[in-house]
């Protein structure tokens, strides 16, 4: 590491905000964590909860400095709604480097209904540009990390290798000459959550073109695993592991469903392929993207943050045949493809030196030291998947038509 | 017309609002003016005025009763903010239709500081989706209509026709094959108040494609002129005459500048080729888009909603030579391309049978009835452009880098 960065991570009591911050703490940098602890009080309102026992933030921040001697700092800030605590802050601070991790971020909790679909983007598109605009408005040359994914590109699945955000395309002009044009790779988000990293895009476009701010927007696949160098220290560390139809992550919910005799739960046909990668090298991207930060060109830099792909259905399987689970095949409440391949291009993580943790060597160590071990904390009434993306979809609801008709 | 439809005008208050509401009540249809009155606060807030006397909602009503024996009806609803009165208020009255224009709609005020960026975002985004996320939960088939802005599209001037919201791009493929895709027009929003627009468009995309919801997005030039056949009928009905420098569009301005004896103050070469529309216009194209609603086929109409296209410069000289007046060439407080072409195409609306008011027409008409006529209520201070896009831009401020060195 060149030198220490004062670091701002919003969202840093998430699942992949945490270990990021301990991590960069880990790497010498001066780390504050801004959250006002959402993620709690949502699984507060479902009636769920990590697997894994979460600490309070300040047990969690008292072990940190425990094992390593290192402070963290924690304000609680909401940043989609305290516009003046983000500029105190920002202006007491002046970060070299903020990263966004402060959004809400289950496509299906973003679809339960109207309630959350507006949090949804109220909170993610207010908080994302209440944090680009208290930058320009303090005229801060600050480095803007942010967390979108992999879904914003859509799974149209038309054979092509996913790019890392823009797309070359051919434009027949008017006098028939044929004019190239990179574009931001059109979007086709597959939910409300999605639709909001989006139009994420374009706030950061904008701001990156206007103002020339440093903008790394961060294309992230599926995230599974729990634990990373850092967390594994003490368990009062320890990071989240949901296995809720809402913000469980497929992976993660069919080791937990495998540990607890849980039939592993495939909706459609499982031949959805998406892109994955384990929570360690989340963490090391995050270094990585920290310490190159684009140059102030009016570009934002996007680089796709995933380390391997996977249809549904061979997931299972792997877990089946690992655990000698059963498979049962559901109806899909989202609105999405049956089938789809899937390449993505990562050439930037892997230029930078990134070495992944594959599912084969993670999947054991995760079943043992986290699903087999927390498995008396898991609440069953939590593992089906209740959020549809349509009315249609739900059992017993009377489709728009008919309603109207009635 | 095929039958009285019942139609919720959001922003029914505003420039282009009020005389729709009028124009579709005219038509027979049944009008419930939906409006917070921000634009009248916002005027408070700037110390600014119409060039044109605005009477209260109530007076505006009352007149229109008077002159056409029709009622519309109105509800102080602020959309962003009350998702439960919007939501009870669609239950009430199942709209046909509904018009929005409940966004903040000026580019410079948008880019005044950190307190206009955010309000636009905030007030753009949160309504426009509260008004979607309402229709879904509630069932309803109400086709959506939506002011959006040629704006998106940008200017990059690369000697393409625009299209009406969806471009034809050839996109190598890995095996050589050459595919063809029809995706939305890439935008290059130039101000906070485009980007909203272009935020907008992924709303629409989604909200299209997972709930079918019928959508019609009109991508509007900059509106000149002020009355319509129907605000004409009384002193009560008439427009707002906007001329300051954040919600005076350029032609307006150039006519009451040269009214008052005010130099016509063009920003940087006035190079910059823009579309324009009358407003009689644009309430005869609202009218056509509400009688034609697209098909529940998944997919946005957007439709181009402008007539034709001018130069700044060229305006200028239209109106000095008309009037005598002299023109003053200013800084350009815009990050903007200095000179651009652009041809747009308006197929849908000419198709439908729209004979637009050319410039050439109407210019005298709004001189002498309009400018001339309520001169006496300019206040100069309003008339100079003073939101700048960048900090730099603003006079005596240091810009970013020297500031975070010192």
């Amino acid at each position: 590491m060149e030198y220490s960065k004062d670091i701002i991570v919003v969202g840093g009591d998430g699942f992949c905000g945490w270990p990021t911050a301990l991590h960069l703490s880990a790497q010498g940098h001066n780390i504050t964590i801004v959250d006002n602890l959402s993620r709690r009080q949502i699984d507060a309102q479902m009636g769920a909860d990590s697997l894994t026992p979460i600490a309070s933030m300040e047990d969690r921040i008292a072990a940190w400095k425990e094992h390593t001697g290192r402070a963290i700092r924690f304000e609680n800030i909401d940043v989609a709604r305290d516009f003046d605590a983000v500029t105190a802050l920002l202006a007491a601070s002046k970060p070299d480097t903020i990263i966004h991790f402060g959004e809400q971020r289950a496509a299906p909790y973003s679809m339960k209904g109207a309630s959350e679909k507006r949090y949804t983007v109220d909170n993610n598109i207010s908080g994302t540009h209440n944090l680009l605009a208290a930058s320009v408005e303090l005229g801060l040359d600050t480095h803007f990390v942010h967390l979108g994914t992999m879904g914003v590109y859509g799974y149209d699945d038309d054979g092509l290798e996913i790019p890392e955000g823009y797309l070359p395309v051919y434009v027949p002009g008017d006098d028939k000459q044929i004019m190239k044009r990179d574009i931001l790779y059109p979007t086709n988000p597959g939910s409300v959550y999605h639709m909001t990293k989006s139009m994420d895009q374009l706030l950061f476009q904008f701001y990156a073109k206007n103002d020339r701010l440093r903008i790394t927007d961060l294309h992230q696949g599926i995230v599974w695993g729990t634990q990373t160098e850092e967390t594994r220290l003490d368990e009062r560390l320890i990071n989240r592991f949901d296995y809720d139809g809402d913000y469980g992550t497929v992976l993660n919910r069919f080791l937990m469903q495998a540990v607890v005799g849980h039939p592993l739960t495939v909706h459609g046909t499982g031949g959805q392929t998406r892109a994955f990668i384990h929570i360690q090298d989340t963490v090391k991207c995050l270094a990585l993207a920290v310490n190159n930060p684009p140059a102030k060109d009016g570009k934002v830099a996007i680089l796709n943050q995933m380390t391997e792909t996977h249809t549904v259905r061979s997931l299972a399987k792997l877990v089946a045949d690992a655990s000698g689970a059963s498979i049962a095949y559901l109806d899909n409440p989202r609105n999405e493809a049956a089938e789809n391949d899937l390449r993505v291009s990562n050439k930037t993580f892997l230029s930078l030196g990134l070495q992944p943790v594959t599912l084969a060597q993670g999947l054991i160590d995760e079943t043992q030291q986290i699903a087999a071990k927390y498995a008396d904390r898991c609440i069953r009434r939590m593992i089906p998947c209740v959020s549809t993306w349509t009315d249609n979809q739900r059992p017993g609801v009377v489709p728009p038509k008919a309603r109207k008709a009635a």
